[in-house]
This record gives structure tokens, C-alpha cells and sequence, in this order.
């Protein structure tokens, strides 16, 4: 079994973890900023030194390119991405990149001869600092105007990053690839979560990324005194928000085990000690693997909500913020992923992705799969965020056996 | 039976209420504003005009005294606030100032030579815009060092409002009467809930004020990524307050009927879609018009939120904020008002006020009553704030009657 460099993949690691260093040992890399642009700069100048091809496309992601011996051979390719959330950890998306560079190297010091190109990448704004998923939305033909026209970050900053990236927003959809072009997608990633190390498993394989709903709820009753009027007589939007939080906990538990259900805001209006809440609004927000549970939860929660605000005598508004189906990585890059981790002598366990990740874009044009590796106590986009390197070298083995399995 | 004049009167209740006026029909007159100097100015005018004499004191309470034919004879006060709450309504605390004067110009004109002299007082700063409770307070001798050096307002803004009323912090105690000096306290004022309306009855009989106790609780979990943290395994520090929050209300209801609980205020920390809440801050506050009973509810209360960290699995700091114990009001001033009601043929209800007063300061040295009139649909402190005028009418008139009963 081909193995990468280990020690050569972490002198890269430790490279890429001191730009955009933070206090904390964690870094700070959001995108377009000079620490992510050093680190493109940084990954294109490895790519380079060790003898591959670099390319930029017109999304501004940034790639290390084995040509296979074949002209016209489709490309499968391997990636996931250097910008971080403010103030977070030098794993995520960093480990998948320099993964992916240190199985290109080690293909390519074997002098293998595939018959599909090996591709390195690394895509820009995946955390969503000014769009989320832009590189691999547009590569995937899948960004739509809306995100650009509407950004998370906000139209300014959006206009600015480019600027500075040199990047021309009328020719971001250029970066579109033809399918047949792809022979499959592969990304290496922390899991972000609690399971693998609680189940003691060594490689994650990924079933799918979940979809999910975000809802802004707004329960509106009346403001009134709170030392003159009686309890019997109020109408307290508080109320219906705190019932609604716990019955949908409840529905969760109760109904619908693989999915997460979370209210991450409550805002109580005019908020004083001596006023009875007029107005609760909520942040809502719920995710599953799969696309039907989805919608049946969906409906479900937003029926709790009208239940409980009519048991308070509240009225109820709904308004939604955000949607996203629910991507499933296919079966047969889990089956090369699993087999690969089984040459290595590695335990698995097929688990769905709760986060978001590049390859729900890719998995839209192309064969996809995920590899995640245990992170430390759950902890992510913190500068605690930790995996052990003997895990991130596993991970990587896995993402190079899985690769040449593909490509052959 | 004596009765106030109702026309004089509501020429004085419209020229007030034009003093500070807002555009939707209220009164903006916080404590030491313009427009709250301007209607004390027009008070002392307007007692001037009558030919009663006037008085300010050294906590800038505005007088107009109705002489005793006797030397050194008590006095009895009539009186409430003409400051209010910013953006507020016309009739709190203006009607109660407003009645007074009248009484004490029917009294005057009448020319009863009474034992005891009679005052109408426009006690500073009741709402609290600065410290609350200023000038009833310092009256009574209760004003504690700690309301001036750390007040609701800020020590800035009590500075520079002192300065503008021309009054000197030092001297503020000064107001000081001898409790042998006081023949009781009465006042007037809208009932700011909706109890006499709903059941229908003209006057309130105040039994006592209500004591009440703030604090501030803290949930306290783990903030986890919303998407990778399965629901079984968070510390979600939103859960334990929306069941906290629940289950106060049905203590209250089932246990302690009649108290009120409120939580006001809740803040979840970091606060995002995406986030699992790591901490959850709350409001709360209760109110009971019996001492014994607002203790056993803190207990429980406080025992209920710690159950609830618990189920949870979160911890919990609660921080007492407020504290103030119910006063009871006089029974022979209670029973006098009662009479010059049953006297003008208007229907009584005994009920404790859920709002604090003026005359809570007062109960400690003196004998005090407190009459209410309906608050329609029991709207408080906003511009919608409303009282029928024939209701403003009944209760001037009781309070007159009352206060020649304990005046003779």
C-alpha cells in the first residue's frame, strides 16, 4: 500500500498553521484577507516546488494539477480549503489541503501513470465570510446570483475581497467545470463533532451531508405591566417561545433521532424586569441527512409553534432564512474510502456530516465523498480545535488509497 | 356631602397635559426635564392663583398648603407625582397632584376650619427616571445614601438634574418631616391594571402595595456547533431557562395566586442560527402584597431554577438585583375611603396595587391610603393610557371626602 510522507505533510502543516497565527494557537484566515491571501500564495509555491502544475481559475480557487499520461483524461479531484472563520482552529479545511497536496506528491514520486489527472485544490470561501461555498459552488456551475448579489458578509466587503484577490465578479461562473471532466470528488476533513472519538473509531465515512431549514419565529403577544396585571389575564410571547423550545426538543428526541433541532436566539421585547414580553423572537434551526425527513420536520415544528402560541393566546409569524437540501456522497467512493481505510488496518463507522462542506457542492456534478478524521473532545472553529497528528496521517492514507482506487 | 369641582379641575388636568406633550396624545416629563420643571411651576402657580401658600423643600417636593386655624395642628397630605416615565401617559401620577390641589381649593372655599392643615404635594422623581421614589422617600426619612450613590438613572444624570432643579444632594435629607407632624397621607391615582374595569366598580380601595424581589439568573452550558453536536449530548443553557421559565408560571399560578412572576429578559450567548446557546441570562422578577408569602416564593423560585440547571445539566448563578417589601396601608384610612365612597354612591373594590407608589414611602411613617380608579383596558405608562373623566371626577371626590373624615 502507497503511504504519504508524514513528515514532509507536517512540516507543510506547520507552515500553513503560522500564517494567520492567533494568540490562542488557533488562526485567523478569513477570506481575502492578507493572511488567506498568503496562504494561497504559500500553497501555489509548494505545489510549484514540488514539480506540479498550479492553476487559479476565474472563482479565484487555487490548485496543484498531476496531468495523467492520457490526453483529454478526466480529473478527480482532491480538496477543501485555507480561509477559517475569525479566530478559529488550524485544522479545518487546512489538513484536507495539505492532504491533498501530499497525496499528489506521493503519486506522483511513485510515477503511478493513471489514467485520470490528480487534482489538488483549494476553494475560496467555503466558511462563508463573504458568501460561503463560492469556489466550489462555481466550480460546480451551482452559485446563483442571489448569493452574490445578497452576500452573508455583505455587498461591500464582498466587492472589496475581490478587488484584492484580483478577481472580476463577471467572470466567477467561468469557473464552471464540464462534468464529464470530473472522474469524482474527494475531501478529507475534521469531523467537528463528538462521535468518532466517543466511538473510538479511527476514519469517518461520510453518508451525506445533512440539509437544513433556518426559521426566524416571532411570537407576538402584549407588553404590560408586570406588577398590575395578573397572571391569568396576560398575554406573554415568553411563554409561548419557552414552551415552543422545549416541545421541540422533545420532538426530536422523541421522533426524529438523526436529525438536530436548535434554538440559538431568543429576544424578548421591551426586555425589562418589570414588563411582560410583548414580543419573543427565536432563531430556529434544524438539520437531517435526509431530504424527506426534512420537509416532515419541517412541518412538524412549525405546527408546535402555531400549537403553543395558540395555547398562550399569542399570534405567530414564520419567516424563512435558509434552506439547504441535503447532499448524499455516493456509494461508490464509500466503498473506495472504506476499503482503503480497511488495507490500512483502520476502524470506520459511516456517520452524516452536520456541517456544511465544500463537497455538497461537488456532489451535484459528480461522484463525491467525505473522510473525517476524530476531533478533539467535539471542539471546532475554536483555537482549541485539535485532531491527533497519527489521526490526520491516517486520514490522509485513506485519501490517497481511496483516490488511486478511483482513478484506476 | 362635599364634591370638587369637576370643570375647574379639568382645566387644570388639560393644561398639565399639554405641558410635555407628546404627538400621540401622552406626556414626555422625565424627572428634572423641561417639561417636568415646567409643570411645577405651573403647580405652584396654579396653588398660588387659589390663594393657598406654597412651599418647595429641600428634595424639590412642590407643596400648596391649606392652613389649620389651630397652631402646630398636623397635617395631612394629599398628593402623587407629576414626573413621568419618558413617553408616558397623562393621568399617572397627574391626576393624583391634580385632585389634591382641587380638594384643597373646595376645602379652602368652603372655609371649614379644619383641626388639622391640609397639603397637596407633588412629590420628585416617583418614577425613577433618576432614583425613584426621590422626594417620598426622603420625606419619610427612608431615603437610603445608597439610592444617590449608585441610582437607576446614573450618578451623572441625578448630578446634573439636581443642579438644574437648584437643589444640593447634601440637603436632600432635610426634607425629613416628624412622623408627629404627618396626620396621614392619601392618593388618588389610576389603577394601571385592568381589575375595576373587568369587574366593573368605580373606586379601588387599596389594601397595600406590593413587595417585590429582582434577580438576575445565569444558565450556564456549552456553546457547541449546532450542526455536529448530536441532541443528546449538549448542555444546552437555552433549555434550562425556557423550562425554568414554564414552570415559574405554573408554580405561581397553582400555588400562589396572588402573586405575579415574571421573566422579562432573556439574552443566549453566543447567539446565532448555528450555535448551540452556552449561556442563557435572565429576568426575573415577583411581586406579593404579604411578606411571608414573597419569601416563600423566592425560595421556591430559586429552588425551581436550580432543579432545572440540573435536569439539564447546567450550572446556575443567580444575583439578587431588587428588593422591596410590601406595605401595607392603614385600616382606618382604608375604612374612611370606603365611606366617602359608600357616601357618593360609588361601588368599592379592596385590591392590593402590583405598582409601587408614593404612598409606600409614606405607610412607614404615617397612616396612608391609596385610591384607585379603572385604567381602561388597564394600559399604563404609554401614550394610550386612559382613565374615563367621570372616573377622575369620583375619585377626586373620594379623596376629598376621605380626607375630611381624617381631617376632623
Amino acid at each position: 500500500v502507497l503511504r504519504v510522507d508524514p513528515d514532509r505533510m507536517r512540516a507543510d502543516f506547520d507552515a500553513l498553521a503560522a500564517i494567520g497565527r492567533t494568540g490562542a494557537g488557533g488562526v485567523s484566515r478569513p477570506t481575502f484577507g492578507d493572511a488567506h491571501l498568503a496562504a494561497r500564495a504559500w500553497f501555489l509555491e509548494r505545489a510549484a516546488a514540488a514539480g506540479l502544475e498550479t492553476r487559479i481559475d476565474s472563482a479565484g480557487n487555487h490548485s496543484a494539477v498531476l496531468r495523467s499520461t492520457r490526453a483529454d483524461a478526466a480529473t478527480l479531484v482532491l480538496g477543501s480549503h485555507l480561509d477559517s472563520v475569525p479566530d478559529g482552529g488550524r485544522f479545518d479545511g487546512a489538513l484536507g489541503v495539505v492532504a491533498a497536496l501530499e497525496a499528489l506528491r506521493t503519486a506522483k514520486d511513485a510515477r503511478l501513470g493513471l489514467p485520470v489527472g490528480l487534482e489538488a485544490i483549494d476553494f475560496t470561501d467555503e466558511e462563508g465570510t463573504l458568501v460561503g461555498l463560492l469556489g466550489s459552488e462555481a466550480l460546480a456551475g451551482a452559485l446563483r446570483l442571489e448569493a452574490l448579489a445578497r452576500p452573508r458578509g455583505g455587498r461591500d466587503a464582498l466587492l472589496a475581497g475581490l478587488a484584492r484577490a484580483g478577481l472580476v465578479e463577471e467572470r466567477i461562473a467561468d469557473a464552471r467545470r464540464e462534468p464529464g471532466s470530473l472522474a469524482g470528488y474527494l475531501e478529507l476533513h475534521i469531523e467537528q463533532g463528538p462521535v468518532l472519538e466517543r466511538e473510538r473509531v479511527d476514519v469517518g465515512v461520510v453518508t451525506g451531508i445533512v440539509g437544513s431549514r433556518s426559521f426566524r419565529l416571532e411570537f407576538i403577544g402584549v407588553a404590560q405591566h408586570a406588577g398590575t396585571t395578573p397572571m391569568g389575564v396576560r398575554r406573554d410571547a415568553g411563554l409561548g417561545a419557552a414552551a415552543f423550545i422545549i416541545a421541540a426538543r422533545a420532538l426530536a428526541l422523541r421522533d426524529h433521532p438523526d436529525c438536530v433541532v436548535t434554538v440559538g436566539s431568543v429576544t424578548l421585547e421591551p426586555g425589562a424586569f418589570n414588563v411582560v414580553p410583548g414580543r419573543a423572537r427565536l432563531a430556529l434551526e434544524f438539520r437531517s441527512p435526509d431530504a424527506a425527513r426534512l420537509a416532515a420536520l419541517e412541518g412538524e415544528l412549525l405546527e408546535l409553534a402555531g400549537h403553543e402560541a395558540e395555547a398562550y393566546g399569542l399570534d405567530l409569524e414564520i419567516v424563512l432564512v435558509g434552506r439547504w437540501e441535503p447532499a448524499p456522497l455516493d456509494p461508490t467512493v464509500r466503498a473506495a474510502i472504506g476499503r482503503a481505510a480497511q488495507e490500512l488496518g483502520l476502524s470506520t463507522l459511516e456517520l452524516a456530516s452536520g456541517a456544511g462542506h465544500d463537497a455538497q457542492a461537488l456532489a451535484g456534478v459528480t461522484r463525491a465523498g467525505m473522510i473525517f478524521v476524530p476531533s478533539t473532545g467535539g471542539v471546532s472553529h475554536q483555537p482549541a480545535e485539535h485532531t491527533e497528528w497519527s489521526d490526520c496521517v491516517n486520514g490522509a492514507n485513506v485519501l490517497l488509497g481511496a483516490a488511486l482506487e478511483l482513478a484506476r
